[in-house]
């Protein structure tokens, strides 16, 4: 398993999982009728790097990283991750977060934040904790889940700096 | 005093109020060398409607209202207010927040969010706790405040369907 930057050749392979997790609906805040253009420019352009991990069968999962605010807000990085569902339960989201830490402070960033965590994604929130963020909001019936109706979306962040 | 959508041509007059305020850096995640072309997609382009308050003398105030997250999160507002600084002290955040509330919900959005408050802006805090927004977040440290060093940012939400 090795993980790179993403070119965008690699969009064929990234579109299918993009496109998996983003109608599911149940933890991105993307519209659930996404196209492929628009996931590209998500996924791919609005960023400031997207990375794939990928192994001899091809692209098992794939993050971005950005700056979340700008001027005064911007030490302070957000990113995505998503994985391939043949590919979960591998470890790949803690691979991918680790080294999206890495890369995080390599760019000079000193914060990460996640900005909209669906409470219901509980394996995500507690991955993340795990991996040092806290949970530092909670946004009451912020996120309409598609099967379980309005849920609270969390904010979670950790200082990177040291 | 009256409030209305802003024209294309309201923007001569906005951007004063604008650069004032990113260029101060002590409010607003934008860049504090912020060019006038960039501040009007910003505040005039990006958002989904922008809104000023003038009276005889000329526009005292200006807010913006957009789609805060996308897809499950898209029934959540945000809002950007700036009062020009002669025009300080005499309630137009104030009349500009209510209104805003108002036209949340018109557009058909069930909640507000402000993602990322300074907490040295005591005054903006307590005006939007009197308007009946909670503090729902602290990001430690996330944001660079001019001569304050790393602040805190606050995340404040309130929730308008009835």
């Amino acid at each position: 398993m090795q993980i790179r930057e993403a070119t965008e050749a690699d969009y064929e392979k990234i579109w299918p999982i993009f496109h998996e997790v983003a109608s599911a609906g149940e933890t991105y805040a993307y519209p659930r009728e996404v196209t492929k253009n628009e996931g590209k420019k998500l996924w791919m352009e609005l960023p400031r790097k997207t990375y794939v991990v990928e192994n001899n069968e091809g692209i098992l999962g794939t993050y971005y990283i950005k700056t979340n605010q700008a001027g005064p807000g911007s030490h302070v990085c957000n990113c995505g991750y998503m994985v391939a569902s043949s590919s979960r339960g591998q470890g790949i989201a803690t691979v991918m977060c680790e080294h999206s830490q890495k890369m995080a402070v390599e760019l000079g960033y000193e914060a990460m934040q996640f900005n909209f965590v669906a409470s219901t994604n509980e394996g995500a929130v507690r991955l993340w904790q795990k991996l040092g963020f806290g949970i530092v909001g909670r946004l009451p019936q912020a996120f309409k889940h598609p099967s379980r109706g309005y849920v609270d979306a969390l904010i979670m962040y950790k200082w990177l700096k040291t």
